[in-house]
Parts: structure tokens; sequence; C-alpha cells
């Protein structure tokens, strides 16, 4: 029997609603404030092991990014995560993309863009694809290559509403932070199909850095 | 010593962070899907014994809902949340309120509108008093009339808005309930004094009813 690899969202928000703090630059790609919603996971020992870094705590944040980075087979993201830039390749100051030689997926990852480039391959197992033909075509790429693990969307917020409208997500992971951004880019910020659209609250995970890690599925 | 009553929120709001959903009408003040945000409290026997119902859950929802009774002295609503309507009380075909002769509050209420009316005197306790000079002087009145309890701000977003940009509150109580509306009325949609504001998860509960509980303590 064919398992359709399930299409998740697994990403971190303020308690208003944010996932990058006002005034994203290339410096700080994050926004202001952004970089307080990843304290949880970057403190945590997986988190760190994928990005080749030592240490860290062993604790029920850790468990959620060990279970993240354990059932995900693929990733899809936009180009704006990628890179933080736009238009063609050859005028991307940041073409090569945040993660250096080694990016911390270790699988492959489809970005969604609307400029054609060749895959890039690069060390530990992650592959950057290039899509330009939409959400499903990435969708189903993503699919025939992760195997009998889900399908993570990693962002951005445009990516993840794209996704959201079409109806395709299958299971929805939040991790709240608990910090007030005041402004930046939502989360949830368009339609959403056949709303209002119950969802089934399958776990609540308290962190000991505040954080609500919650997990809905969306039936389907 | 004199311990000054805290200002806490303790709202309801769907995944995608709106406290009612779109096309609010008085025949649907909540808008499309705004009523499933408020099931898991109209279930509890403790939302229940305070309307005049019989029965209920006695389960962590209904235990949210008994804490939150039990420390509320005094709530602070806006104009649109009592009645539905605005401008002069003589053409609002709803000035008597949404809650009949004997309201859930059973303290006093302060409701904040910029057209002035005696004081409303109901049965079991509440009192509907009409402020014209403002959120300060709603919080005080209210603080004035909750003894050693709490003020809760009830709402409406706008209000909640304003004492939020205000810096007033002490707590934060979110119950997200698991839906999305896909659009209505936002929580957070204003600007936030000194962000990124961190705050500091107190408790989060895991409801029978798929609801996350999460109280914030923001630093004073």
């Amino acid at each position: 029997m064919l398992i359709m690899p399930r299409l998740t969202l697994d990403i971190s928000m303020s308690i208003d609603g944010f996932i990058a703090g006002p005034n994203q630059t290339m410096e700080e790609p994050l926004g202001a404030g952004g970089e307080q919603l990843h304290e949880w996971a970057i403190a945590a020992q997986a988190w760190r092991q994928a990005h080749g870094m030592e240490g860290g705590e062993t604790n029920a944040d850790n468990e959620v990014v060990e279970k993240g980075l354990a059932t995900v087979g693929a990733t899809v993201m936009g180009r704006r995560m990628f890179s933080g830039g736009q238009g063609p390749w050859e005028d991307d100051p940041n073409a090569d993309a945040w993660w250096g030689e080694e990016p911390p997926f270790h699988h492959p990852v489809f970005v969604l863009t609307h400029h054609e480039r060749e895959p890039v391959p690069k060390q530990g197992g992650t592959t950057f694809t290039f899509v330009t033909d939409g959400i499903e075509s990435a969708l189903d790429q993503a699919r025939a290559a992760a195997g009998d693990r889900d399908v993570a969307v990693a962002g951005g917020a445009d990516v993840v509403q794209q996704y959201l409208a079409a109806g395709l997500f299958d299971e929805i992971q939040l991790h709240v932070a608990p910090v007030l951004l005041g402004g930046g880019v939502r989360l949830f910020d368009g339609a959403v199909p056949d709303a209002p659209l119950a969802l089934e609250a399958v776990r609540v995970v308290e962190s000991p850095a505040g954080v609500t890690h919650v997990k809905y599925r969306v039936a389907g």
C-alpha cells in the first residue's frame, strides 16, 4: 500500500501571531526581536547537533526538535527564506543561502522561486532544488523525495498561506514563544478554505522556556 | 499594605488570532464561526451556573472557568461588546445588552463609551457603569470596585489593544480554540510598547475540547 507523505507545518510564532519581527534586513533577517522566537530551539541539543554544534539542552523542547527531525524527509521553503533576496539569482548577494556548506536539513529542500536555477547539492544530505511552477509541483517533488517521512513547509508566511489557502496541510505544529513582537510578518494573514475550519488538537507540550508547542491535525 | 488589583485579559481566540469571525451582525454577534471559540466554556459547569443554567462538564476547562470567576472582582468592556451598537443610547436597539435581568458577571462592569448614561443595576451583583473619559479612568474605577480581586478586560479587540498599547496589563490568559476562522476581528492588531516584549509563561492547561489555555505574566 502506498502511503502518501503528509504535509506538515512546523513553525515558531509569537503570542501575537508573527513569525518575524518588523524591519527585516540582511543583517537581521528575522526582524526586530525575531530571534526570540527561536531561542528555545537553538538551545536544544538536537538542533545544535543538526547545525554541527556541540552541547545543548536535553529537555522537553529538545524532544520536540528531535521528533521533528526524525519525521521530516523533505522541506519546502520560499525564496525569501532561502536567501532573503528576490529577482534573478545572479543579482542575489546571498544566493548561496544562510547555511554554509553543510546545511542543517540533511534531506532534500525544494525552494519556490520565479527564477530557474540548477539544483545545488550540499554536504550532509541537503540538496536545494529550485521549483518555478508553483506550490503543487513543489509538493509533488518533495513527496517523491521524502520516502516514508513527512514533507514540512518551513516558511515564510507567504508560502504557508499559499498551502493553507489550497487546503493542503495535514498537520500544523505551532511553537508559540512567550513574546509580543507588536508587528512584523504574520503567519496567518489570508483566506482559509472551508472556514471556519475546526482542527483536532493532537498534543500540547509545555516547555521549560515558556514555549507552548501545540500540534493540530487537519481533517482530510 | 494596599494591594493594587491586577489588570488581566482572559479571552478566547482562534489559532489564527481572531476573537470573532467575519460578518458580525446583531443576529450573529460573534461573526461566522465565532461561537466555536466559546464552546469549551459554554459546556463547563461553572460557566453554566454563572449564567443560571443547569449541568455541564466538570473537567479541566471547567477548572479554568472556576478560577477566572473566583479571581475577578470587576470587568471592563467596550460599548460594542456590551450592546453591539454605537452612537447615542436612545438609538441603540440593544441598549439593555445581551444578558437579560441577571447577567453572568455578578460583579461591577465598566463599559467604555463615548455616550454618557446613568449606571444600570441588575440582579445578582452586576451593575453596568458607563465610562466616557477613557481607559485609565475605567481602570481606576474598576480597581476601586474590585476589592482584593483582579480587574479583567473582557473585550472587544479595540479595548484590549488600547490597554495593551498603554502597557497596563499584568497578566494575559489566552484560550486558543482549535479552529481557523480565516478572517474576522484580530485580538492583536496594534502596537506593543517596549516591543519585543518578553512575557513569562505561568501555566498551560490542555483541554479535553482541544483548547490550549495559556497564562502569561507581563513583567512590571
